[in-house]
């Protein structure tokens, strides 16, 4: 069973400050508690409504379930894991940036197409939607167990502190299809509605892409998880 | 003002028997219900909470918005407008065909992708998510004024009567990176869960895979969204 206390705190990491504040996140689904699971992250609790075969996962009710899910459907698992200490790691020749990414499915998104194609880091933006976001989780299907996202306070800082050259996703810019995109660089990726910020902008080497194939008036953007799927696939195509 | 009939007729259209028994869907959001506007498509209805000017917008307060939207988070504006009756389009020389792809916010990107890179029609199967769907609607950010689902009973019948070859993105497939990827052909995408149905299956003529850049153990597959984002750029990028 769920006591009042734990449902009250399950129900609080819905909240940035409250995970923050606790060192906790919460995981829904086989799938993505797995991943975590697989990849020995220290856990606090695991409830299930059905067979799961761990040897600490308490087993509750569907209506439990349906009290401590995050999402409208709740799954047959759920766990509560610890938020890992910020790692150092190796830089890496390709760095993604995101800047002011605010919604938390594409963020999952992109920390997927990251795992997919091999890179271990996603630097942030402090003001980027945070990584343990439910729906952040969710999305990034346990990718999240592989994928460290490094958030920090001046971007423009960073990026200059790597001292390779800053390529930015912008519609105004030169076609991703016209040239070879580097394997030595960062790849600036902004907001869905503003797009990147004017102090990173100035870093900015050279703009790029994704060319419209649309003859007639289409639309204006893609979406920020389709273009970094893109740009991922025509950087390391040929890896 | 919102008439009682007419909250209790807006929140039907959450649901797809609703949404054909009227012929009639919702559209939210500056963006998403401009480019609708702009298409020239004949609404029911178009309630706003600011200064929208459109000389049939009926003002409603910020409370009334609130009980109408389909979202956790209203936007200032939200229409009614009509489905369109079935279009012949002509056939086009990509097919793009997803088959049984529930997730409504996929669907909703993939017609944002397909606007993108010029692709006027998406052929779905039956049991695909219905694409005026509120959340479809809206992740499709006014593309589905341009890009018509087509919806089809049989799609492996479909797929026979266009005598061109068909592929299947599969992760057991050839790398899409090891060969040219043919503009006069169907490519189809399968359920995030289940993949390619058996029955759609045995037309494939080659299975073809995004590869998997990760050396140790990771992601098993990547969002469908992502993978059309990476085929369609594989196959237009050099139109």
């Amino acid at each position: 069973m769920v006591t009042k206390n734990q449902l009250k705190e399950i129900l609080k990491l819905k909240q940035k400050k409250q995970r923050i504040a606790q060192g906790l996140f919460v995981a829904e689904g086989e799938k993505t508690v797995g991943e975590f699971l697989n990849a020995s992250w220290p856990f606090k609790g695991l409830f299930t409504t059905g067979n799961y075969s761990h040897s600490k996962a308490i087993q509750i009710t569907q209506t439990e379930m349906n009290e401590i899910t995050h999402f409208k459907n709740s799954s047959p698992i759920l766990g509560i894991f610890e938020i890992p200490k910020p790692k150092i790691i190796k830089e890496t020749p390709i760095t993604i940036v995101l800047d002011s990414v605010a919604d938390p499915g594409n963020l999952g998104n992109i920390i997927r197409l990251c795992d997919w194609y091999g890179i271990n880091q996603l630097i942030c933006s402090y003001n980027t939607v945070d990584c343990f976001n439910s729906k952040t989780v969710q999305a990034s299907m346990g990718s999240l167990a592989r994928v460290t996202c490094n958030y920090k306070k001046d971007i423009s800082k960073y990026l200059e502190s790597l001292r390779k050259p800053v390529y930015g996703a912008d519609s105004s810019g030169v076609s991703i299809y016209s040239i070879k995109l580097p394997k030595f660089a960062s790849y600036v990726f902004g907001s869905e509605s503003h797009g990147i910020s004017q102090k990173v902008s100035n870093l900015i080497e050279s703009k790029l892409s994704i060319p419209n194939f649309r003859k007639e008036k289409g639309a204006e953007s893609l979406n920020v998880a389709s273009a970094v799927a893109i740009f991922l696939s025509e950087i390391i195509r040929d890896a």
